[in-house]
């Protein structure tokens, strides 16, 4: 008999059907018992009248017939006639995949990664995940951009940040990417607008519920723009696509986690970074203490200040200050202490960082002395604008932080697969 | 004025509009210059009457009437009536991007790959790239497949290969990935069906044209498999429908390149390994080497045998040697010295590897004690295989192969922006 999903089942009433998927949980009541079997297309309620040695974590190939149940998820269930162990659990579970929610400390949700995401409420976030990755790559080539790869391995530690983890290449040292920055500009070049899905590299010793140091970045370049709001004002546009379609798409997901999609405004507000500060200085009574731009704390209130002025889940805040941003920063013609880098926050935290670039060679080199960055390495990016750059920006959008955000997650960890931290590389 | 992208030119006839884009070429006639401007949407012809000091390369806008004209290209062009230049080039092009080929060599070619790139037949394979990976997005969303992100920092050089980049991560050692083969493995037990588009490194000290140390794998992994041929009877779907979609999609691109998109046919031929070779040996008169399973020669007259003998540019090679197959492959139960492992060829290079994995913990166990495999590091992984892993198999892809393949590339290096070999590591 050919093989029957789960979703098809309602269409199926009456009928003899073959199914096959997992036994999430067997109910033994004695003389009956209830399956419920997984595949990747949903779930059915199996009722087996015989014995059978079939236990919960089974891989399962079940023969039956098709009838209405109204006390069944969905309204169907199956009536058992034949079933086949395929692949049988030889331990017991460490823990109850059964069960609505897995109370496992995040350690032992993480160093029993491979059997935890089996659990229903941790599928939904990556089922989430998935449909975000959908949105962005739909979405982005709704608006033009060409999809691009960009190598990982780079010759050398440039990109203006320190943190970079080094890497044995043959003969010769190298690093890895923290970002696909030198790359998607070089890229905005020759397609005017890029985007790229693909891993960044952190190699900072940070222990936060934050930061990993490996993730997938969504980013983004474009070109011929005015300044940084034609930046800020796609990525509004972008993610209020995707967050109306996985909002629509993604209930199920949602409803697990007793949260509903956040709503992108059609004008997400803006505030100055400096005003920001003196906004949550006079309104919460808290000072962003001055060896950072803004911090965690100041995020948060910010994103508080984001719903109860404009009941908002979003805020973007804008000039960062030129001492804090990388050389490539286009500084502001107001004010030279600033410059047009923004973040994006969501819920209070920021998921996105952006900015208009510099794109004239003089005053990118002028940039550079002022900040003492040496050209040393990055001369194939540099020698780009000597060939006409047309003015552009870009943004970097962390995946993970957007999901931990709109599901709640105490840790962006929970929100990767197989997360790597100062000390965690296995699973 | 608001931008009206180049597409939408046939749509303004007669009227005023303003256009950005990069000079692609400039032909000075004396008192008439035709300008070539391209934008993210296409390139449009202008006519200038007046002086100007734009080059060749500069980003520009102009404003100008749309006009019909039947010997430009698209059949419209503008009759320029004002040009700005908003970014110029300031040292001269190392060469000519409006010829119709660059004939650079390949290191030319990739040591000035930021200015290449732009170059409209170079740019082509980048747009034929883009819409492969669109392709595989949509397709494997279609067949039911899960997108899925998996760490690249391995804590162990585990997955049955030499070869890995080593990495200093904080105190301890690290390794790249180079493949997901583990964690799809782990994800078919969660979703059944999973796909992912991502970077795989391999530290092989190779110099071909087949090679780079870092590539974009489109992986797929998915369970509940009766044999290794439902794995490649998926790809066979995937592939067709992609490639019916760029033969549509990319006419444009693949005409700059004088080919035809390849027909997968709606069953690729099959044939064993040791078969080919005998077939390869009385047909062609060629001997595979003994010491590996088949080498470039063999793949190409293999490919050449599909041609002739049943019009197709793919074929599958089958039951590789146990001896040659990772620890993780199925062993064919008919001939323990033959596994359920395949390779697809494309045009006589092999694009695929994929196989049926062994899904039984005990038969794990044992394969990897006759291959002298020791568990150390990759204990997350076996533990998987005692909670039930139901039959699964995949495969990977390489994308760039896929690519180079399809526009008979002399080297994958031309297919990969920005490419990694044993001494290259930048630009």
């Amino acid at each position: 008999m050919e093989r029957t999903l789960i979703k098809k089942i309602p269409e199926n009433e009456g009928k003899e059907i073959l199914i096959k998927g997992r036994a999430l949980n067997i109910r033994n009541l004695g003389n009956i018992i209830f399956l419920i079997v997984q595949d990747y297309t949903g779930t059915i309620q199996v009722v087996w009248e015989k014995e059978t040695d079939a236990k919960t974590g089974d891989a399962v190939v079940i023969e039956g017939i098709v009838r209405k149940e109204n006390r069944a998820k969905g309204g169907f269930e199956i009536g058992g006639k034949k079933l086949e162990v395929v692949s049988n659990i030889i331990e017991d579970l460490p823990f109850d995949l059964a069960k609505n929610d897995l109370n496992l400390t995040i350690s032992n949700l993480l160093d029993y990664r491979p059997l935890s995401l089996r659990h229903p409420k941790i599928q939904a976030i990556f089922k989430l995940y998935d449909m975000l990755l959908k949105g962005y790559e739909i979405v982005m080539r709704e608006e033009g951009f060409t999809e691009i790869k960009t190598p990982k391995i780079l010759g050398a530690a440039t990109e203006g940040g320190a943190n970079f983890f080094q890497i044995k290449y043959f003969d010769q040292k190298a690093y890895l990417a923290q970002s696909p920055q030198f790359y998607k500009q070089i890229m905005a070049g020759v397609f005017e607008r890029v985007f790229e899905i693909g891993a960044a590299f952190r190699a900072e010793p940070h222990f936060t519920t934050r930061h990993v140091n490996e993730y997938t970045s969504l980013d983004a370049e474009m070109a011929f723009i005015e300044n940084f709001y034609d930046v800020a004002k796609m990525l509004n546009k972008v993610l209020r696509k995707i967050f109306q379609n996985v909002g629509e798409e993604g209930k199920e997901y949602l409803n697990l986690y007793g949260v509903k999609m956040p709503e992108v405004p059609e004008e997400i507000p803006y505030v100055k970074l400096a005003e920001i500060k003196e906004i949550i200085k006079k309104k919460y009574k808290y000072s962003v203490p001055k060896n950072t731009d803004i911090d965690p704390e100041g995020e948060r209130l910010a994103g508080r200040y984001a719903k109860e002025e404009y009941n908002s889940d979003f805020i973007f805040i804008t000039h960062y200050p030129w001492k804090d941003k990388p050389f490539y920063t286009m500084p502001s013609s107001e004010n030279p202490e600033e410059t047009y880098g923004f973040d994006l926050l969501l819920k209070g935290m920021e998921i996105v960082t952006g900015s208009q670039r510099i794109h004239l060679y003089d005053k990118l080199i002028e940039n550079m002395k002022k900040k003492g960055v040496k050209p040393k390495g990055m001369e194939f990016y540099l020698d780009i604008f000597k060939y006409a750059m047309p003015p552009h920006g870009g943004w970097g959008m962390g995946s993970e932080r957007l999901v931990q955000q709109i599901l709640e997650l105490k840790s962006v960890k929970e929100a990767v697969l197989f997360p790597r931290d100062v000390k965690r590389l296995s699973p």
